[in-house]
């Protein structure tokens, strides 16, 4: 006997290697995902590896907003009933359905596709700084909004857009931070408070 | 705009749908790995979906001891210098892995590619007890080692596997419970210093 005959089949080693490429996906989730696919889900391992395949093949970036998208300009920007004088700037798809599904907004976004994030090699050319500056100077845009998160990672990120627009006397705002709906003064963090004193309004 | 202008495009969902294939990855998660996939890392995407395929071609399982081979008998079962009297039940192609590093043990292997979880609808089925059986009969077996593990389920497939056994008057044994190595009776959990008592050789 070799001493690699109880060793698993090279295919199976390769998919284990691949399977890697997920994001928290390390060497032991690999080999039980590789183990549950190939025991008890074929099917479902085709009809991902498929997926993989026609996702990669259609899905592309929207000209305009930069979101995930089909078609070369994304069904909300070609829409003919948002406002294009406000520009959103978000994180994330994610974040874009979550504003949307406030049903308070009906400008633009732009997705930045992540935040400045220099220990993980995410800098301004990862989220598509240039396109979002180009974007903001198509002469109808006049104001960028900021709702990049409250980390901060989403603080240096908004810090950093911002001014990068004001020097290009292009008008930025910052979605507002304070206490959540149904927060408590007794429960929250002392951040959250402190900066809900900060920006309080007259009323 | 239509209500749905603001969603995923098609295949994209398609993709988060398929990854939930996956054990341990839910709705969240799915999302994240297609986002990762298709914006950070789509070389690694198109090596997972050929990786994939080649497997789901290429790997099944050996006739004789179940294991995953990309051929019919797998090289372990094919050597001419293993112990063909004695046959070592484990659970999954890792245990066999685990067996070997021991280089204590010279038979052959069944595989049985799970545990009984009657909660998960693993029976007796899923988990060939048949061709386990059919093997254990070969006439050239003469002892059945089973080395599941000691969970509760890896405990019910032993003790359902070896009355099965018995009654076809197939001798059986069991692997050794008891003290780890450097085990301290100060520290060991009370069931498995019951065991080491109870499972106590004279000297």
């Amino acid at each position: 006997m070799r001493p690699t005959d109880h060793q698993n089949p090279q295919s199976l080693d390769q998919l284990v290697e691949a399977l890697r490429c997920l994001p928290g996906v390390g060497p032991k989730s690999a080999l039980r995902m590789a183990y549950h696919l190939l025991q008890r889900d074929r099917a479902g391992a085709q009809t991902l590896a498929n997926a993989l395949d026609h996702a990669l093949q259609r899905v592309g970036h929207c000209q305009l907003c930069n979101t995930f998208s089909e078609s070369a300009i994304c069904p909300l920007c070609a829409s003919s009933t948002r406002d294009k004088h406000l520009l959103c700037v978000v994180e994330m798809p994610t974040d874009l359905m979550m504003m949307e599904l406030t049903h308070s907004y009906n400008g633009m976004y732009f997705v930045l596709m992540g935040r400045l994030s220099p220990l993980d090699g995410i800098g301004p050319k990862e989220i598509n700084l240039d396109k979002l500056i180009k974007r903001a100077q198509d002469g109808i845009v006049n104001e960028v909004i900021l709702a990049t998160n409250y980390t901060n990672e989403g603080e240096a990120t908004a810090h950093y857009i911002s001014e990068l627009l004001k020097s290009r006397d292009v008008s930025v705002s910052r979605i507002a931070r304070g206490l959540p709906m149904g927060g408590e003064i007794e429960y929250v963090d002392s951040g959250t408070l402190s900066m809900a004193l900060l920006g309080r309004k007259s009323c």
